[in-house]
Protein backbone atom coordinates (compact mmCIF):
# COMPACT_ATOMS: atom_id res chain seq x y z
CA UNK A 1 0.00 0.00 0.00
CA UNK A 2 0.78 3.57 -0.83
CA UNK A 3 0.56 5.76 2.26
CA UNK A 4 1.40 9.38 0.70
CA UNK A 5 0.45 8.96 -3.01
CA UNK A 6 1.09 12.50 -3.23
CA UNK A 7 4.62 12.04 -3.67
CA UNK A 8 4.61 10.01 -6.89
CA UNK A 9 1.98 12.42 -8.48
CA UNK A 10 3.11 12.01 -12.08
CA UNK A 11 5.84 9.19 -11.40
CA UNK A 12 3.98 6.26 -10.49
CA UNK A 13 5.51 4.22 -13.09
CA UNK A 14 8.82 5.08 -11.51
CA UNK A 15 7.78 3.60 -8.59
CA UNK A 16 7.08 0.63 -10.11
CA UNK A 17 10.48 0.07 -12.01
CA UNK A 18 9.40 -2.45 -13.66
CA UNK A 19 9.85 -0.66 -17.42
CA UNK A 20 6.22 -0.49 -17.88
CA UNK A 21 4.30 2.12 -19.64
CA UNK A 22 0.60 1.70 -19.02
CA UNK A 23 -1.00 2.61 -15.52
CA UNK A 24 -4.80 1.77 -14.72
CA UNK A 25 -6.51 2.78 -11.74
CA UNK A 26 -9.74 0.74 -10.18
CA UNK A 27 -11.60 3.19 -8.44
CA UNK A 28 -13.58 1.08 -5.50
CA UNK A 29 -11.59 -2.28 -5.45
CA UNK A 30 -13.65 -3.76 -2.56
CA UNK A 31 -12.08 -6.73 -1.85
CA UNK A 32 -9.88 -6.90 -4.60
CA UNK A 33 -10.69 -9.85 -6.85
CA UNK A 34 -11.02 -8.47 -9.91
CA UNK A 35 -7.67 -5.96 -9.46
CA UNK A 36 -5.52 -8.86 -8.56
CA UNK A 37 -6.68 -11.46 -11.51
CA UNK A 38 -6.40 -8.46 -13.83
CA UNK A 39 -2.99 -7.15 -12.64
CA UNK A 40 -1.84 -11.06 -12.46
CA UNK A 41 -3.22 -11.29 -16.30
CA UNK A 42 -1.35 -8.11 -17.19
CA UNK A 43 2.12 -8.08 -16.02
CA UNK A 44 2.76 -4.81 -18.68
CA UNK A 45 0.63 -3.07 -17.00
CA UNK A 46 0.88 -0.95 -13.73
CA UNK A 47 -2.34 -1.29 -11.72
CA UNK A 48 -3.53 1.07 -8.78
CA UNK A 49 -6.25 0.28 -6.97
CA UNK A 50 -8.31 2.89 -4.75
CA UNK A 51 -10.57 2.24 -1.58
CA UNK A 52 -12.29 4.02 0.58
CA UNK A 53 -13.05 1.32 2.96
CA UNK A 54 -10.29 0.47 5.22
CA UNK A 55 -11.62 -2.68 6.46
CA UNK A 56 -12.20 -3.74 3.11
CA UNK A 57 -8.96 -2.87 1.57
CA UNK A 58 -7.33 -4.66 4.21
CA UNK A 59 -8.43 -8.05 2.26
CA UNK A 60 -7.66 -6.98 -1.11
CA UNK A 61 -3.91 -6.11 0.17
CA UNK A 62 -3.66 -10.01 1.92
CA UNK A 63 -4.93 -11.15 -1.45
CA UNK A 64 -2.21 -9.28 -3.47
CA UNK A 65 0.10 -10.00 -0.43
CA UNK A 66 -0.43 -13.67 -0.57
CA UNK A 67 -0.47 -13.48 -4.91
CA UNK A 68 2.96 -11.33 -4.50
CA UNK A 69 1.75 -9.05 -7.57
CA UNK A 70 4.26 -6.39 -8.72
CA UNK A 71 2.32 -4.24 -10.49
CA UNK A 72 -0.19 -3.56 -8.42
CA UNK A 73 -0.14 -0.77 -6.07
CA UNK A 74 -3.13 0.04 -2.96
CA UNK A 75 -4.15 3.57 -1.92
CA UNK A 76 -7.02 4.15 0.66
CA UNK A 77 -8.43 7.22 -0.55
CA UNK A 78 -11.72 8.70 -1.45
CA UNK A 79 -12.10 9.42 -5.50
CA UNK A 80 -12.64 12.83 -5.02
CA UNK A 81 -9.11 13.61 -4.61
CA UNK A 82 -8.18 11.56 -7.46
CA UNK A 83 -5.92 14.71 -8.95
CA UNK A 84 -4.23 15.22 -5.78
CA UNK A 85 -2.36 12.22 -6.68
CA UNK A 86 -2.44 11.64 -10.87
CA UNK A 87 -1.04 14.01 -13.16
CA UNK A 88 -2.64 15.00 -16.37
CA UNK A 89 -2.81 12.35 -18.88
CA UNK A 90 -0.55 10.26 -16.55
CA UNK A 91 -3.68 7.30 -16.39
CA UNK A 92 -5.16 5.03 -19.49
CA UNK A 93 -7.79 3.47 -17.94
CA UNK A 94 -10.23 3.63 -15.31
CA UNK A 95 -12.39 1.05 -13.92
CA UNK A 96 -15.77 1.72 -12.22
CA UNK A 97 -16.87 -1.69 -10.68
CA UNK A 98 -20.70 -2.02 -8.92
CA UNK A 99 -19.87 1.53 -7.14
CA UNK A 100 -22.29 2.66 -4.65
CA UNK A 101 -25.68 3.68 -6.87
CA UNK A 102 -26.07 6.69 -4.76
CA UNK A 103 -30.05 6.11 -5.31
CA UNK A 104 -31.49 9.53 -3.41
CA UNK A 105 -31.34 12.42 -5.63
CA UNK A 106 -29.86 14.46 -3.00
CA UNK A 107 -26.81 12.20 -3.19
CA UNK A 108 -26.12 12.60 -7.46
CA UNK A 109 -22.83 14.11 -7.02
CA UNK A 110 -21.68 11.28 -5.15
CA UNK A 111 -22.35 8.70 -8.06
CA UNK A 112 -18.72 7.93 -9.69
CA UNK A 113 -20.38 9.04 -12.90
CA UNK A 114 -21.53 12.12 -12.15
CA UNK A 115 -19.72 14.58 -14.69
CA UNK A 116 -17.68 16.00 -11.78
CA UNK A 117 -15.92 12.99 -11.43
CA UNK A 118 -15.82 12.86 -15.49
CA UNK A 119 -13.89 16.15 -15.30
CA UNK A 120 -11.68 14.61 -12.66
CA UNK A 121 -11.15 11.33 -15.06
CA UNK A 122 -10.50 13.89 -18.36
CA UNK A 123 -7.96 15.57 -16.66
CA UNK A 124 -5.78 12.62 -15.02
CA UNK A 125 -6.62 10.24 -18.66
CA UNK A 126 -4.63 10.65 -21.42
CA UNK A 127 -6.16 11.44 -24.77
CA UNK A 128 -9.14 9.09 -25.46
CA UNK A 129 -8.44 6.97 -22.33
CA UNK A 130 -11.45 5.72 -21.48
CA UNK A 131 -13.63 4.73 -17.90
CA UNK A 132 -15.36 0.90 -18.51
CA UNK A 133 -17.94 0.72 -15.81
CA UNK A 134 -20.16 -1.92 -14.73
CA UNK A 135 -23.05 -2.36 -12.67
CA UNK A 136 -26.34 -4.47 -11.53
CA UNK A 137 -28.14 -1.19 -11.16
CA UNK A 138 -30.13 0.13 -13.95
CA UNK A 139 -30.93 3.38 -12.26
CA UNK A 140 -26.80 4.27 -11.80
CA UNK A 141 -26.35 2.84 -15.52
CA UNK A 142 -29.12 5.20 -17.19
CA UNK A 143 -27.16 7.70 -15.07
CA UNK A 144 -23.86 7.04 -16.28
CA UNK A 145 -24.92 6.45 -20.27
CA UNK A 146 -26.36 10.10 -19.96
CA UNK A 147 -24.03 11.26 -18.13
CA UNK A 148 -20.78 10.02 -19.98
CA UNK A 149 -22.99 11.04 -23.27
CA UNK A 150 -23.60 14.75 -22.07
CA UNK A 151 -20.01 14.70 -21.51
CA UNK A 152 -19.35 14.24 -24.74
CA UNK A 153 -17.70 10.62 -24.20
CA UNK A 154 -17.87 8.33 -27.29
CA UNK A 155 -19.95 5.48 -26.08
CA UNK A 156 -18.86 1.67 -26.46
CA UNK A 157 -19.60 -1.98 -26.34
CA UNK A 158 -23.14 -0.88 -24.40
CA UNK A 159 -24.64 -4.09 -23.09
CA UNK A 160 -27.57 -4.66 -20.15
CA UNK A 161 -26.15 -8.04 -19.59
CA UNK A 162 -23.03 -8.75 -20.10
CA UNK A 163 -22.66 -12.40 -18.90
CA UNK A 164 -24.70 -13.44 -21.98
CA UNK A 165 -23.57 -10.94 -24.66
CA UNK A 166 -20.14 -12.42 -25.75
CA UNK A 167 -18.01 -10.11 -23.97
CA UNK A 168 -14.99 -12.26 -23.88
CA UNK A 169 -12.18 -11.51 -20.76
CA UNK A 170 -14.82 -10.74 -18.11
CA UNK A 171 -13.20 -10.33 -14.63
CA UNK A 172 -15.79 -10.74 -12.04
CA UNK A 173 -15.92 -9.02 -8.93
CA UNK A 174 -16.90 -10.23 -5.59
CA UNK A 175 -20.51 -8.54 -6.17
CA UNK A 176 -20.76 -9.62 -9.60
CA UNK A 177 -20.22 -13.48 -8.91
CA UNK A 178 -23.03 -13.02 -6.39
CA UNK A 179 -25.48 -11.48 -8.90
CA UNK A 180 -24.60 -14.02 -11.34
CA UNK A 181 -25.67 -16.98 -9.07
CA UNK A 182 -28.93 -15.18 -8.67
CA UNK A 183 -28.98 -14.60 -12.34
CA UNK A 184 -29.28 -11.09 -12.25
CA UNK A 185 -28.30 -9.21 -15.06
CA UNK A 186 -24.86 -7.25 -15.47
CA UNK A 187 -24.96 -3.55 -17.61
CA UNK A 188 -21.47 -2.30 -18.82
CA UNK A 189 -20.09 0.17 -21.19
CA UNK A 190 -16.98 1.81 -22.01
CA UNK A 191 -16.72 5.25 -22.33
CA UNK A 192 -14.14 7.05 -24.60
CA UNK A 193 -13.25 10.43 -23.70
CA UNK A 194 -12.09 12.09 -26.90
CA UNK B 1 -51.94 9.60 -48.96
CA UNK B 2 -49.75 10.91 -51.21
CA UNK B 3 -49.42 8.21 -53.87
CA UNK B 4 -45.73 9.16 -55.79
CA UNK B 5 -43.90 10.89 -52.77
CA UNK B 6 -40.99 10.33 -55.69
CA UNK B 7 -42.63 13.44 -56.93
CA UNK B 8 -42.31 15.47 -54.08
CA UNK B 9 -38.29 15.10 -53.16
CA UNK B 10 -37.38 18.53 -52.04
CA UNK B 11 -40.72 20.15 -51.90
CA UNK B 12 -42.66 18.35 -49.69
CA UNK B 13 -43.37 21.73 -47.56
CA UNK B 14 -44.97 23.16 -50.98
CA UNK B 15 -47.11 20.58 -51.15
CA UNK B 16 -48.59 21.80 -47.44
CA UNK B 17 -48.68 24.89 -48.96
CA UNK B 18 -49.23 25.82 -45.13
CA UNK B 19 -45.73 28.20 -44.80
CA UNK B 20 -44.41 25.37 -42.29
CA UNK B 21 -40.71 25.04 -42.71
CA UNK B 22 -39.92 21.72 -40.30
CA UNK B 23 -40.72 18.52 -41.62
CA UNK B 24 -40.24 15.58 -38.93
CA UNK B 25 -40.95 11.87 -39.84
CA UNK B 26 -42.47 8.97 -37.82
CA UNK B 27 -41.01 5.62 -39.94
CA UNK B 28 -43.65 2.93 -39.26
CA UNK B 29 -46.65 4.68 -38.03
CA UNK B 30 -48.91 1.74 -37.26
CA UNK B 31 -52.16 2.58 -36.84
CA UNK B 32 -51.28 6.40 -36.09
CA UNK B 33 -52.51 7.62 -32.87
CA UNK B 34 -49.62 9.07 -32.14
CA UNK B 35 -48.72 10.83 -35.44
CA UNK B 36 -52.08 11.99 -35.64
CA UNK B 37 -51.94 13.42 -31.87
CA UNK B 38 -48.56 15.04 -32.32
CA UNK B 39 -49.73 16.44 -35.38
CA UNK B 40 -52.60 18.45 -33.83
CA UNK B 41 -50.41 19.77 -31.22
CA UNK B 42 -48.19 21.03 -33.39
CA UNK B 43 -49.90 22.57 -36.47
CA UNK B 44 -46.44 24.55 -37.33
CA UNK B 45 -44.88 21.78 -38.06
CA UNK B 46 -45.72 18.97 -41.22
CA UNK B 47 -45.19 15.28 -40.35
CA UNK B 48 -44.96 12.60 -42.86
CA UNK B 49 -46.36 9.38 -41.20
CA UNK B 50 -44.28 6.18 -43.52
CA UNK B 51 -45.75 2.78 -42.74
CA UNK B 52 -45.28 -0.15 -45.34
CA UNK B 53 -47.69 -2.60 -44.02
CA UNK B 54 -51.29 -1.52 -46.08
CA UNK B 55 -54.06 -2.93 -43.52
CA UNK B 56 -52.53 -0.92 -40.85
CA UNK B 57 -51.96 2.42 -42.73
CA UNK B 58 -55.63 2.49 -43.78
CA UNK B 59 -56.67 2.57 -40.03
CA UNK B 60 -54.78 5.73 -39.75
CA UNK B 61 -55.26 7.27 -42.60
CA UNK B 62 -59.14 6.78 -40.96
CA UNK B 63 -57.74 8.50 -37.92
CA UNK B 64 -56.62 11.31 -39.92
CA UNK B 65 -59.34 11.96 -42.03
CA UNK B 66 -61.37 12.10 -39.35
CA UNK B 67 -59.69 14.66 -37.54
CA UNK B 68 -58.91 16.56 -40.31
CA UNK B 69 -54.91 17.25 -39.99
CA UNK B 70 -53.61 19.81 -42.95
CA UNK B 71 -50.03 19.30 -41.47
CA UNK B 72 -50.13 15.35 -41.76
CA UNK B 73 -49.42 13.00 -44.51
CA UNK B 74 -49.18 9.63 -44.99
CA UNK B 75 -47.04 7.33 -47.13
CA UNK B 76 -47.23 3.68 -47.80
CA UNK B 77 -43.67 2.40 -48.58
CA UNK B 78 -40.51 0.82 -46.87
CA UNK B 79 -37.83 3.04 -45.22
CA UNK B 80 -35.48 0.90 -47.26
CA UNK B 81 -36.01 3.79 -50.08
CA UNK B 82 -36.12 6.89 -47.91
CA UNK B 83 -33.60 8.92 -50.11
CA UNK B 84 -35.85 8.05 -53.42
CA UNK B 85 -38.15 10.50 -51.10
CA UNK B 86 -36.82 13.04 -49.65
CA UNK B 87 -34.03 15.53 -50.31
CA UNK B 88 -30.84 15.92 -48.67
CA UNK B 89 -31.46 17.57 -45.50
CA UNK B 90 -35.10 18.00 -45.89
CA UNK B 91 -35.99 16.33 -42.83
CA UNK B 92 -35.71 18.00 -39.07
CA UNK B 93 -36.44 14.79 -37.12
CA UNK B 94 -37.29 11.48 -37.44
CA UNK B 95 -39.62 9.27 -34.63
CA UNK B 96 -38.76 5.18 -34.28
CA UNK B 97 -41.74 4.02 -32.00
CA UNK B 98 -42.13 0.39 -31.55
CA UNK B 99 -40.22 -0.85 -34.27
CA UNK B 100 -40.39 -4.36 -35.63
CA UNK B 101 -36.86 -5.57 -32.94
CA UNK B 102 -35.83 -8.71 -35.96
CA UNK B 103 -34.63 -10.69 -33.02
CA UNK B 104 -32.59 -13.27 -34.71
CA UNK B 105 -28.69 -12.03 -36.03
CA UNK B 106 -29.49 -13.21 -39.22
CA UNK B 107 -32.22 -10.34 -39.49
CA UNK B 108 -30.04 -7.24 -37.59
CA UNK B 109 -30.19 -5.33 -40.93
CA UNK B 110 -33.39 -4.80 -41.17
CA UNK B 111 -34.00 -3.14 -37.45
CA UNK B 112 -34.73 0.24 -37.88
CA UNK B 113 -31.69 1.64 -36.27
CA UNK B 114 -28.87 -0.75 -38.28
CA UNK B 115 -25.78 1.85 -39.24
CA UNK B 116 -27.18 1.60 -42.64
CA UNK B 117 -30.35 3.43 -41.79
CA UNK B 118 -28.53 5.49 -39.73
CA UNK B 119 -26.51 6.52 -43.10
CA UNK B 120 -30.04 7.15 -45.42
CA UNK B 121 -31.18 9.41 -41.89
CA UNK B 122 -28.29 11.26 -41.60
CA UNK B 123 -28.38 12.12 -45.45
CA UNK B 124 -32.15 13.11 -45.20
CA UNK B 125 -31.92 15.05 -42.04
CA UNK B 126 -30.69 18.65 -41.27
CA UNK B 127 -27.49 19.33 -39.48
CA UNK B 128 -28.15 18.64 -35.72
CA UNK B 129 -31.50 16.52 -36.65
CA UNK B 130 -32.10 13.89 -34.58
CA UNK B 131 -33.70 10.59 -34.09
CA UNK B 132 -35.83 9.70 -31.52
CA UNK B 133 -36.74 5.92 -30.68
CA UNK B 134 -39.24 4.38 -28.34
CA UNK B 135 -39.17 0.64 -27.40
CA UNK B 136 -40.54 -1.96 -25.14
CA UNK B 137 -37.87 -4.10 -26.43
CA UNK B 138 -34.56 -4.55 -24.45
CA UNK B 139 -32.42 -6.11 -27.01
CA UNK B 140 -33.14 -3.51 -29.75
CA UNK B 141 -32.74 -0.43 -27.29
CA UNK B 142 -29.39 -1.78 -26.18
CA UNK B 143 -28.22 -1.99 -30.40
CA UNK B 144 -29.68 0.59 -30.89
CA UNK B 145 -27.09 2.65 -28.61
CA UNK B 146 -24.64 0.96 -29.60
CA UNK B 147 -25.33 1.87 -33.20
CA UNK B 148 -25.76 5.34 -32.97
CA UNK B 149 -22.99 5.75 -30.43
CA UNK B 150 -21.04 3.44 -32.91
CA UNK B 151 -22.16 5.98 -35.87
CA UNK B 152 -20.96 8.98 -33.83
CA UNK B 153 -24.58 10.37 -32.89
CA UNK B 154 -24.49 12.23 -29.86
CA UNK B 155 -27.15 10.77 -27.12
CA UNK B 156 -29.45 12.49 -25.19
CA UNK B 157 -32.15 11.68 -22.53
CA UNK B 158 -31.36 8.00 -22.30
CA UNK B 159 -34.21 6.24 -20.32
CA UNK B 160 -35.04 3.32 -19.46
CA UNK B 161 -38.32 3.63 -18.25
CA UNK B 162 -39.91 6.75 -19.82
CA UNK B 163 -43.24 6.44 -17.52
CA UNK B 164 -41.32 6.88 -14.56
CA UNK B 165 -38.84 9.15 -15.77
CA UNK B 166 -40.27 12.96 -15.46
CA UNK B 167 -40.38 12.93 -19.35
CA UNK B 168 -42.89 15.74 -20.20
CA UNK B 169 -45.38 15.85 -22.77
CA UNK B 170 -45.23 12.03 -24.11
CA UNK B 171 -47.08 11.32 -26.62
CA UNK B 172 -48.46 7.33 -26.68
CA UNK B 173 -48.61 4.91 -29.60
CA UNK B 174 -51.39 1.93 -29.41
CA UNK B 175 -48.75 -0.34 -28.55
CA UNK B 176 -47.23 1.49 -25.68
CA UNK B 177 -50.62 1.83 -24.57
CA UNK B 178 -50.96 -1.74 -24.05
CA UNK B 179 -47.58 -2.16 -21.99
CA UNK B 180 -47.88 0.75 -20.38
CA UNK B 181 -51.19 -0.82 -18.85
CA UNK B 182 -48.87 -4.33 -18.23
CA UNK B 183 -46.57 -2.25 -16.02
CA UNK B 184 -43.53 -2.84 -18.83
CA UNK B 185 -41.18 -0.25 -18.65
CA UNK B 186 -40.61 1.89 -22.08
CA UNK B 187 -37.01 2.48 -22.86
CA UNK B 188 -35.98 5.83 -25.14
CA UNK B 189 -33.48 8.06 -26.49
CA UNK B 190 -32.93 11.06 -28.44
CA UNK B 191 -29.78 10.56 -31.36
CA UNK B 192 -28.39 13.75 -32.79
CA UNK B 193 -26.06 13.52 -35.93
CA UNK B 194 -23.52 16.24 -35.27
Amino acid sequence: MVTYPVEYKGRWNELFSNGNKKLRLEIGCGKGAFITTLARKNPDINYIAIEKVPDVLVMALEKAFNAKIPNLKFINCDAAHLNDYFNCGEVDLIYLNFSDPWPKNRNLKRRLSHKNFLEMYKEILRPEGAVFLKTDNSLLFEFSLNEFSDFGCRLKNITFDLHNSGYAGNIMTEYEKRFCDEGKPIYRCEAYFI
